[in-house]
């Protein structure tokens, strides 16, 4: 049955640091709470003003949060969302019919569940639940779910295109570990990975939510009018590819290692991101902000170890596969050297997050 | 709200050993799963002669597993069930309408949910999540399981009574690890903390599931006529307390850490299950069967080392938390050669589990 079939993409898991030690991703994800925090407002404003009379006369009201990582992130977002959920209950007047909430907090498998399940508030208003998987697949039941929110999770495309590691084709993305230093076609092959998972991503949630059912996406991307060279994310990739390469010319990498390594993100711009929601069709953009800075931007920008520990807490589940842990202290301080070097370059980088909210139009 | 109050009743965890080592609960079940294999024919016939149209017609059908453990058994009762019901669907003749289903696996937070989540099987036929949390509190929003399901978990109750490791209580249990070779004072604290827990237990479900919603619970017991200390499981454990005491004789384990522990199970006799449920009221018995004997017992019981392992399995998280981990080995090779000595003493116990159907009142 669908279960199953749907989510039988191949894809691959690349998850956050797990466990709570000083690199996991618990204690260096400052930079997505300063998102979450950006978008906290957001967030408020737009379930305080849009029409939801409907969506709150369910009894039990069913949020998911899409690659949610281990926390605390994913626990603040869905504390607010709630709070704000109770709030406009209370504004429609449905006091004594307030809903039941339930969080199932989604990520893939290889995520590490364990510590999410062991730091989940103990003061929370809602039922938990974790749900292994990819989101490029199906996840829940038809029409089961109330309320999607994704932070930060989006660019992270279903796996490296087969093209841009392949030798023989004309995307190979030799010494490079991104597409944004590199050719026409290493660019081309991601563009079209990032169409086909966003087509994935969007059927599935048109099928799991209910109908008017609200999906809140905070989304890190690329302005419009932005090189994709000179945005922020990818410059940092770019960056950190370029201290792999100079590890593999000290002969501590195998260079064939760095040839065959890419990172499987893709850095939307707003016309791309419209243009895969028309194509799914299944959605109305009710709300749409773009947040060109907020204020743990600065911090983590200004301080090149702490954006070096940062980019660690999320690559290096990535890395290790790849090339093994013994790389990873070593490429970390020389990344962190290197962002120190160019700080001027990075700050000058342009950032872009895009926080939207979408409803699901009748069937 | 309701989520956090109803479970803040203070309960312990006491996880079956994770990971999928030599000595892991995954490796060590076949006890366990000897039960499931001979509930499946109950359930399948329970399901097969029950009137179940209308819970059928839910477009998604939501199953718990409670205390559900790492796997595999887990995954095998869950997918008989799944079974079953939709065989059910094809003879009402709702091929067309056979609903899609959502199985929560439900555990404490300190069980291996990353083992869990990375062994389920590919070609499942549900949608999975995981649910953290005792099944002695709330676990899920009101009126939204379908079905319940619980295989060996009911006899662990939340707790040892306190009374039972207080030295100035009449029913400290000095010298032993469980209630029944033990003194009337301290089989009186079990039972309370057994009523306690089974009213918790079956407040929680009744508020829990959907009306006409079924409860399969298999359920390790004792025979009515059967003295505790002639049980099969209470055996089991009275001959691991002996060896914990020849330990302590031989300065091996510290003889207060013995006093002090104890084991949080209680079997009941099939007069106590129902007095629970009379208590209760909220569940109609539907089908009520006792299990004396089945092949994997045979198979269990006949090779001491086999069981030593199969009681190490269930019972090594709960040993390693009081005395530390070195104590195991030596522990488990004792128990085995006591067991192998007293086979014949072991052989005649007398074993008892109760496999029942409940169907939830309408409100």
């Amino acid at each position: 049955m669908a279960a199953t079939e749907e989510n039988s993409k191949i894809c691959e898991a690349y998850p956050m640091k797990g466990g709570d030690g000083p690199t996991g991703y618990a204690n260096n994800s400052v930079y997505q709470k300063g998102g979450a925090d950006a978008s906290k407002q957001f967030v408020n404003k737009a379930i305080a003003e849009l029409e939801l009379e409907t969506l709150l006369s369910s009894k039990t009201f069913r949020i998911a949060d899409l690659g949610c990582s281990v926390g605390p992130n994913t626990f603040f977002s869905m504390e607010n969302v709630i709070e704000a959920l109770q709030l406009k209950c209370k504004s429609l007047g449905l006091n004594s019919q307030i809903p039941e909430f339930q969080v199932f907090f989604n990520d893939h498998a290889s995520n590490d569940f364990n510590l999410l399940f062991n730091s989940l508030p103990h003061n929370r208003q809602y039922y938990a639940a974790g749900v292994p998987g990819s989101f490029h697949g199906r996840l829940f039941p038809s029409s089961s779910i109330h309320l999607f929110h994704s932070s930060f999770s989006i660019p992270w495309i279903s796996r490296v295109p087969k093209e841009v590691v392949d030798k023989n084709s004309p995307a190979w993305n030799k010494g490079r570990i991104f597409y944004s230093d590199a050719t026409d076609e290493v660019l081309r092959a991601y563009e079209a990975q990032n169409v086909e998972d966003m087509e994935c991503f969007l059927n599935a949630r048109a099928q799991e939510i209910v109908n008017e059912g609200l999906m809140v996406l905070i989304i890190p991307g690329r302005q419009d009018d932005t090189p994709h060279s000179q945005s922020l994310p990818n410059m940092l990739f770019q960056i950190l590819g370029s201290c792999l390469m100079e590890m593999a010319r000290k002969g501590i990498v195998d260079e064939e290692k760095v040839d065959s390594f890419n990172i499987p993100n893709y850095f939307m711009s707003s016309k791309e991101l419209e243009a895969a929601m028309e194509r799914n069709g299944r959605f109305s953009v009710e709300r749409w902000e773009n947040l060109h800075h907020f204020a743990a931007h600065d911090i983590v920008y200004n301080i090149p170890q702490l954006l070096a520990s940062q980019v660690r807490a999320t690559m290096e589940g990535l890395i290790k596969q790849h090339f093994g842990d013994e790389i990873l202290d070593e490429l970390f301080d020389l990344y962190g050297k290197r962002l120190a070097e160019q700080q001027s370059v990075v700050v000058a980088g342009k950032a872009m997050v895009y926080l939207v909210v979408l409803k699901r139009k009748a069937n």
